[in-house]
């Protein structure tokens, strides 16, 4: 197999939901042992002003079904954003592998050349897609991945970089 | 220019580390601002058992490094860490960005196929070169570059999403 932007996107975003699948397990479990309420982690951030852990799962999963849906020339399909339990997050998580796993390699073949506008922050920007993927939507994706083990970490919860990265 | 392993490693890693060495400007400059001790922030880390914001950068410039050389079947340059000021972190991120420079895209070519070996906590551990940048040295970069940046949020620094994205 050639190198393709489907390799570089849909199978790549399908590992890091199943990682944060297992990533959140570990915290709901954490909660679980520790007699915690799972809330006080849903609702943890890293600073006042950051998003709190379920939002970064939101995020995350929008960033996973805009990048497919975009790169496919597709509208991404719309999530309310109204998790607020750790079941919740990983039903979100599911919807969003089920979207991708949906996407063929025929539908994404020439996305590196096709032209993807969103709006950020207000205003309309356009990327080529393979800017968008590895500029913007897969940093993105990334960021509210880590950002989601760091919350867990800083709450006490066990993970290691194995937990983050997957198998190999 | 068709979608290349080169695209989607070299110029991603050389856009993460200018985006990293803003990152850490800011930081330093919130140091200055708040008279607090550089080391402070330095040292800061987001749970007792994980790496301080110093170590993020090392093995953030690890990554990148021994990404880019293993793509190229080269073996990757070694850097001692001993960085401990936020100039000492940015030149090590210049010296990293230099040695990505002068990677050619003639080197990678092929790469997605290249074995790439290593060794992971005491065991080798061997990819095809495709499955190397996108399961492992990819999210690993990402995963230090945004805990950086977490840090310093946590910290107080007024970083903003941009600052991680970069320029659009």
């Amino acid at each position: 197999m050639t190198f393709s932007i489907h390799r570089a996107s849909i199978p790549v975003l399908l590992r890091g939901l199943a990682n944060l699948s297992g990533i959140l397990a570990k915290g709901e479990a954490f909660a679980t042992e520790k007699n915690i309420d799972p809330a006080e982690l849903i609702q943890a951030s890293l600073a006042p002003d950051m998003y709190a852990l379920a939002r970064q799962v939101q995020v995350a999963s929008d960033s996973a079904k805009g990048c497919g849906a975009r790169l496919a020339g597709l509208e991404p399909p719309s999530f309310p954003d109204t998790e607020t339990t750790f079941a919740e997050l990983c039903t979100r998580i599911d919807k969003t592998v089920a979207f991708l796993k949906g996407l063929t390699e025929a539908q994404l073949a020439g996305a590196e050349s096709r032209k993807v506008t969103l709006k950020l922050r207000g205003r309309e920007v356009s990327f080529k897609g393979d800017d968008y993927l590895l500029n913007f939507a897969l940093p993105n994706f990334y960021f509210h991945l880590t950002t989601a083990y760091d919350i867990l970490r800083h709450k006490g919860v066990a993970l290691t970089k194995p937990d983050f990265i997957g198998g190999i």
